[in-house]
């Protein structure tokens, strides 16, 4: 515990440097980060002055996505399931954790990435690095040799993320793997394709597709003399090419790899960088099989998280609006005392299947009801009112048009539902 | 490091035990945790014995989902996020770890049930146990005082959980919440409804929803000369009439509360317990918030795992087969050297959004292909043939019925579509 004055002291410095970076500008990730400290800080202070004073942040590298970032994230998982889908794909899921030597020996020198759960008794655990390491562990444990699955789950990695550009220590990946012996490379196309489809149906603009074999290169490497059990090294540097200058790549060649700098920045601005990448893998299963069994693998990843970056500010600067629900109607009432009527017809709606939403004011006034309409996109609002009741019908307003139809009580789920799917399907 | 000697000798006895444990047809569960015993001590042995040994389980209280049960969580979240959507919800997601210090002081005597993150420098973590704090957290945090939301995701619990009775260490939530202070219990009773509406969809069974108020339980144990300060804790283990006999349960209360055990055994066979819960939480958000100020909620959490345990059984014991792809066509050939004609078939139709599969190998029989068909479902057939390709046609056959249409192969993408819609939606 460090004594009261020296946390005061250490809560002014921190204070001079958030106002500092406030007043440079800086980035609000940076920000952030310094304001956090802060609040950890006062919070050690405890008493009056650290009473509630709670650290209201994700952990590092991670997010929360809010109502508007799901939307998107569910327009684009609906493409790239469809994609999968419509190649015959079966999924399955494994857990976020598996034992720690599962993961062990897979993942070479990023095995210091790996997070770990602390020991509490029992089993060693780790948190899944990517989606393959699982899929291998569990084709194996279940001697499965033939499966065409998709996965789409969150990964997890201690990495040193660049968050505004879409990278993050937990993101997910979206798998798409075929397992099995067979003749012609038939898989090895199909991934291909899978990755082409997506990223045509996504509409992100140009994309290069880079079809390689690390054997060609194996090959350069022997030519130029580079002992065989630097290849796989070497190699990590090679792949670095698209990211960083040739002067650096070489630097980090000759002097054998100095620790592996993750955070090279993308160059050229307007590009974004790998979204998807793949390839067999047809050793991996075997390291699990207790006979060492091979069953051969192709497999190819797309990293989604670029793509919800790409999607969100597409979103930013549209002036379509995104919604974040799928309400059809606002159950609404023009006059006082009408709660009853209009739960009762929302109740109706509801077991019809239609899509409702009533406030839950005793006595809205209208004009907060369409305001609601207007501010989440709510296409249809049926109006409850004294007179209308006792004539057996309800309104039913476009929100957009204005235009009012009226509807008989006793046929407004069949009358409802045909306009629904006349006009706003 | 134990010496060999010793290993062998425990192996030996771990041996013993798994075949008694087989000999006395000991559950599945119990019997692969002493198998997992076995083949960790023989991978400690190392050398060739050791070699390729790996423990290929998942971690304890944890599973993998097959594709068929992956297709029957589908349909189950489908009928959920239906219903959630129809109440005009929106949906977030927060990380699957916090700060740790987000999770103390939440969940009372529970806590010792946290997973923590090892810590490997950097902030200390934890998985999250429930979506509720998290929610909280999301809340104080973004300054919302209004949402209506739901959230499906894992949450983590280190528990002794039965598994065969849908119990998890790793398990899925599927919570509804409304935030918000408004005048009458309309969000309360929209719970209610939501509960209602979704195990009802799911045909499950009879069920019963149970009402109450801690406040009227808090009267009575100030009559009976309970001390304030014992309500929760005393609270906790009246929950418990529902599992335990009234014994076991006045024992614990005499007692003082000894160590809560969470793997009381449900009572009645065909009962499965509870599958839903929740209630009002109108002070835990302000205990997020640097000023206290309080966000009343309300909220229900669906406990999904039951539910498929439930379903799976269900499709175990159906004669209707669970289909694990969607996949609508097999491109199919009834001779040799047609694989290119094929896949050009395949790929025209993928383009135009069909679900296509096609065997990858060279020259299949189509007796095979006419397996896979009945093997997997699919209801369609486009059969390849070299006279019909001459003639400009592709036979369509339906697999059940066995019937044959001829399609003309420059208008097959709008004829197929035509009869999917028509037959196959």
């Amino acid at each position: 515990m460090a004594d009261k004055a020296q946390l005061q002291e250490a809560i002014k410095t921190q204070g001079e440097v958030v106002r500092k970076l406030k007043s440079e500008k800086a980035s609000k990730e940076q920000i952030d980060e310094e304001v956090a400290k802060l609040l950890q800080l006062k919070a050690q202070l405890g008493g009056d002055e650290g009473k509630h004073v709670f650290v209201l942040k994700t952990a590092k590298g991670t997010r929360d996505y809010n109502p508007k970032q799901m939307a998107i994230r569910e327009k684009v998982f609906n493409i790239i399931i469809s994609c999968f889908k419509r190649h015959g794909a079966e999924t399955i899921d494994t857990p976020v954790f598996e034992l720690k030597e599962t993961l062990t020996g897979k993942y070479g020198e990023d095995s210091k990435l790996i997070y770990d759960l602390k020991d509490q008794g029992g089993e060693l655990l780790s948190l899944r690095y990517d989606l393959t390491v699982p899929f291998a562990r569990y084709l194996a444990m279940n001697k499965i040799t033939n499966i065409k699955r998709y996965h789409i789950a969150k990964v997890y990695r201690r990495d040193n993320p660049a968050m505004t550009r879409g990278r993050y220590r937990e993101f997910y990946q979206c798998d798409f793997d075929i397992a099995g012996q067979y003749d012609a490379m038939i898989p090895d196309a199909e991934c291909l394709k899978i990755v082409y489809e997506i990223l045509n149906e996504l509409d992100l603009g140009d994309f290069h597709i880079k079809v390689n074999d690390r054997r060609i290169l194996d090959g350069m490497f022997a030519v130029c003399g580079v002992p065989g059990e630097k290849f796989r090294t070497i190699c990590s540097t090679v792949d670095k090419l698209d990211k960083m200058a040739w002067e650096d790549v070489k630097k980090e060649m000759v002097n054998e790899k100095a620790p592996a700098e993750q955070n090279g920045a993308d160059e050229a601005g307007v590009s974004v960088g790998s979204v998807a990448g793949g390839g067999r893998y047809d050793g991996l299963v075997g390291m699990f099989d207790p006979k060492g069994r091979k069953v051969p693998c192709v497999g190819v990843s797309i990293g989604i998280e670029r793509i919800f970056s790409i999607m969100e500010q597409k979103a930013e600067t549209s002036s379509e609006k995104v919604r974040t629900t799928e309400t059809q109607v606002l159950v609404a009432s023009a006059q006082k005392n009408l709660l009853e009527e209009r739960l009762k017809l929302t109740s109706e709606l509801w077991n019809a299947g239609i899509k409702v939403e009533v406030l839950y004011k005793k006595n809205p006034k209208l004009l907060s009801q369409l305001q609601h309409c207007e501010e989440t996109g709510i296409p249809l609002v049926a109006i409850l009112g004294e007179q209308e009741l006792k004539d057996g019908v309800v309104k039913l307003r476009n929100v957009a048009s204005r235009e009012e139809v009226r509807l008989i009580v006793s046929q407004i789920v069949y009358n409802l539902s045909c306009i629904l799917t006349k006009h706003f399907d």
